[in-house]
């Protein structure tokens, strides 16, 4: 595949999930993820990407999990794994810290905050896609969490829908380098037309 | 056209857009509508549908339309001739009273509150079509405002995605007779399997 | 609203149903819009704008309707009035005349076709967004049949889904005068950005 | 997660791209995944899967890819990687004999053939998602190819459009066991309610 270009008009970084809950200390699944987080630098990795896409002038939106609330789950007929895992741990809880955007990934007034998803893409029941195309998008850098879940069904469905996608692969994080893999090499490069680390991109995204 | 049935199990009351801008006195919208309202008793009908349905145990669905917060427009590259209305008038907008339910319509516990809409289906870019499908919806119900754009949008979408829908033809209003008309005989007619009156669909709603 | 532009880039014709059982002489449907279709040029219209378009380089995509084909709707469990009527006349029934674009209507090579749409919108449960995403599409110019099902139905999801749209008035008919009225005049204005003559639309699709 | 019922009325099988390119000695890409699918039986289990649902009556219905057609992605600004490779290779051409359905999964009238996908998704810009809503299904088995691709893709879908779903784990299969597991074990136990064997499958349709 060719190296992609980042038009200012048609691109947008996309961040998935920058929650307390994910990426903070005390967060209720950092410890599950610290590992390969701090190994691979991943939340100030996202932090670079999330600034230099700032400082380029790329529109930057966010696609942020549903916060837990009581009630949201009792009368589902049919309830999927993932969603059953976010009720059990009341993951992203509204009203508390852990769900919270991490401190230095607030979003900015000018950018696209999409309603919240209900399980892992960031488009499934959302506006996200409306906001992208309102907005005039078709190419979409990604990062954020988690590989295998979120990160990996939005991605699944930008392709789908037709955006372009870039992924960066050490601005994000999973359970283990095993799940890692599994999005990053087995599944993601069906549909990502990039791959790359957040040095390359942060390059590549340098004005000419 | 046979008369629908309405099965506990898949039958959904939908209610959209019960806000106060619309149906309370002093909201932004309602001296356009209170012609109309008033004279087919608009709101006391919703109401009674509302409490009837609550009654004999339907669930309960809200689709509200998007409330106006300041910048929500400003980046857009295309807006629709509905939307800028919206921005130009501020409608429903949030923090404010126009943009609350209306006394005696307000979500009670279990029941359904779809993401908000941007343009006038209660089900493009949210959560609505998730949400009933969770709860084993297949059947509709609609009630609410306004006719010739979010109830007709909503009912269209609704066949589009495959609802049976029935519409309470003097539980909604408009701007005038020849808006009800254009949506009640000539639009609807083609995607509601029922139209009926309250009187009717409160009969309906009956155990027998 | 301010005259909207098309540049070729982002620009497509979108033709609705150019179906013989439509817009040819003969058709299952032609005796019921003759009299709109022929007092306002519909299909000359039609003709021309698709001309101008193929001619200034716009991307053209089509939008058909299902053709009905045996076994279609006899296991269905809900079944929309609209679709009703589909199954009992056996409009654009597969491998038949009615079912074939009108002569001078066919798609050339490189333009799209989007799947068949089941209801009334050729947005819905097809991959006509996806097409035109991959194309880079922005604004439509929509023109066809029938003015208040599939054409209103189209331009109402267009609006939903982020695009800009311009009607062409005079090049879509209807059962009655009050039928185009309800969809042109009191529908069709909250949803595109320009409605227009074809003689208006032309003119402004010149190069200037 | 408790063992999921498989009421009549409710449930479907789906099976996903049953070509001949896929499963048939001699299709494009069978020499890739026959490894895998010789050790698992893969073609032998999803048609005792299909007889089984077959007789005890379930609805079934086909996700197949889209067949390859020349000029299909040629004016195209943004292709996928998966899309790219269709392109290349000619993934089910329309036409030859890679295109046609294996003997032996041919649809029988009754069954659903949803319009073709695009990318790997069986719900993603077709009507698959309405077929099953007119028919009343909630919970879905699924079966087929390849198994990080269209079934993982599929199953992602499928929860996030609110479905049930059972994984048949040895009625696919993939390009090795690694990309195996990371469909089978990291990804789809997010999104599947189940994921057992054929031979599990077959004994829990068994009426009792």
């Amino acid at each position: 595949m060719s190296q992609p270009t980042y038009e200012q008009d048609i691109t947008a970084l996309l961040v998935i999930d920058p929650y307390n809950d994910f990426i903070s200390e005390g967060g209720k699944v950092w410890d599950r993820i610290r590992g390969v987080a701090e190994a691979n630098r991943c939340v100030p990795n996202m932090q670079r990407v999330l600034e230099t896409a700032r400082a380029v002038g790329l529109r930057v939106a966010f696609a942020m999990h549903h916060r837990y609330r009581a009630g949201d789950y009792e009368t589902w007929k049919y309830v999927a794994p993932v969603q059953r895992a976010a009720w059990t741990h009341r993951t992203f809880e509204y009203g508390t810290w852990g769900g919270e955007f991490r401190s230095g990934f607030e979003p900015q007034p000018g950018e696209i905050v999409a309603q919240e998803h209900w399980c892992s893409s960031g488009f499934a029941n959302t506006d996200l896609d409306l906001q992208l195309k309102k907005h005039g998008i078709h190419k979409l850098i990604v990062i954020g969490l988690i590989a295998h879940t979120c990160v990996e069904a939005t991605v699944r469905y930008a392709a789908e829908l037709g955006y372009e996608v870039t992924m960066v692969k050490d601005a994000t994080a999973d359970y283990s380098d095993e799940y890692m893999r599994a999005a990053l090499e087995f599944n993601i490069p069906s549909y990502a037309n990039a791959i790359m680390t957040t040095e390359e991109l942060v390059a590549a995204l340098q004005p000419r």
